[in-house]
């Protein structure tokens, strides 16, 4: 296989934590916990339903839907300043702890990206607020195409945007279903696997599995 | 609106009870309801999965691949002999009880169907082992357009197969996400929701919602 000139990373869950949206959970619910775990599985279902119906709302909107279903499925009640607060959390994600030196060790050596469902207003509202920005060469959003992941058109974006062939083109994401859906289009593809979760079972696996993303540098050998 | 002329109902959910399966689970583990909750939530994730990749695999395939991916996660060890016959379980569901009367009243009055994610094959033993098949006009799958519900493509089936006009069949689901389906292409729908859950955040409602399939002639108007 060529060497690895560009590396596109998944934005939420991979290097953005978002679970860090807890402290503003925490104002509105005892168990922040479960309202996280909630709205973050219904922010993805309500993705896929919308890409699969042909129904394309920005992720900004998917979020504060998912946001306000599981409010109401938790029975949890919310002021529009609380739930306001709540989708400000998503404009200032804490990035994972090794993420700022990986990235930045990375920079010097290959083309970084971010490849993302996220709306390009909240990817750069994240971007900055983490400081990451200096060591991203894109921030790309499916929001040009109108859809989502694992929409194979949307991996297909990544090499394109970045001006290189796409199997020069490593794709590292923290979720299974972005991982299998990379792999079925034919990127090169790390899962970071920081949960030790099983993988889904939809017929394709990453060619390199990693804990933490500081693994990177030495996993694809770079 | 003109009249109802056909009802098309979901079957898993709605006819049938996915979560008599329960007793399939007991053999395996102390938590049967934890199982057979991630086994179907796994089992629709893939099912949105596997159409927005294009990667269609058929319903059987999938209910197998949740049930194997759900017993990895919770660390529930079972022979090939166990997973045989869980995935045997779903054969041979029970209808909700009042389910037989009701399509034993409607059958006389109108065209009725199923139009289901499942596989012909799974299916035809459903209506057979529930003694449903006499009342059922057509069992439509979504097999012949090899993709899932919520893509459009499959509300449109229902109509094309019963030979009546769109606005003419009424959709029955007890699933939110079928309902929004079923509805943002434009059929009637009737949200059968049995748990009084909140309805799904994706912009588009129910025209009617009964807590039973019985309600379902006086609310038709039948």
């Amino acid at each position: 296989m060529p060497d690895v000139r560009a590396i596109a990373f998944d934005a939420y869950g991979t290097l953005f934590d978002v679970h860090s949206v807890m402290a503003a959970c925490r104002e509105v619910t005892a168990d922040p916990e479960a309202l996280s775990l909630q709205w973050r599985a219904k922010q993805l279902e309500y993705t896929w339903l919308r890409a699969l119906m042909g129904r394309y709302e920005d992720f900004w909107e998917v979020t504060q839907a998912a946001l306000r279903f599981s409010l109401r499925r938790l029975a949890i009640e919310a002021s529009e300043a609380q739930v306001g607060r709540l989708m400000e959390a998503y404009l200032s994600l804490s990035p994972f702890p090794e993420v700022p030196e990986t990235l930045k060790a990375l920079h010097p050596r290959c083309a970084l990206a971010i490849l993302s469902n996220g709306s390009p207003r909240m990817l750069q509202a994240a971007v900055e607020s983490s400081g990451l920005k200096p060591y991203l060469h894109h921030v790309i959003s499916v929001d040009s195409l109108r859809t989502y992941k694992p929409n194979p058109a949307v991996y297909d974006l990544a090499h394109k945007t970045m001006g290189v062939p796409a199997n020069t083109v490593a794709f590292v994401s923290s979720n299974s279903f972005d991982v299998v859906g990379a792999k079925a289009f034919g990127l090169r593809v790390c899962w970071c696997n920081r949960a030790g979760a099983p993988l889904d079972a939809l017929g394709f696996a990453p060619d390199v599995t990693v804990r933490r993303l500081d693994e990177i540098p030495k996993a694809l050998g770079l």
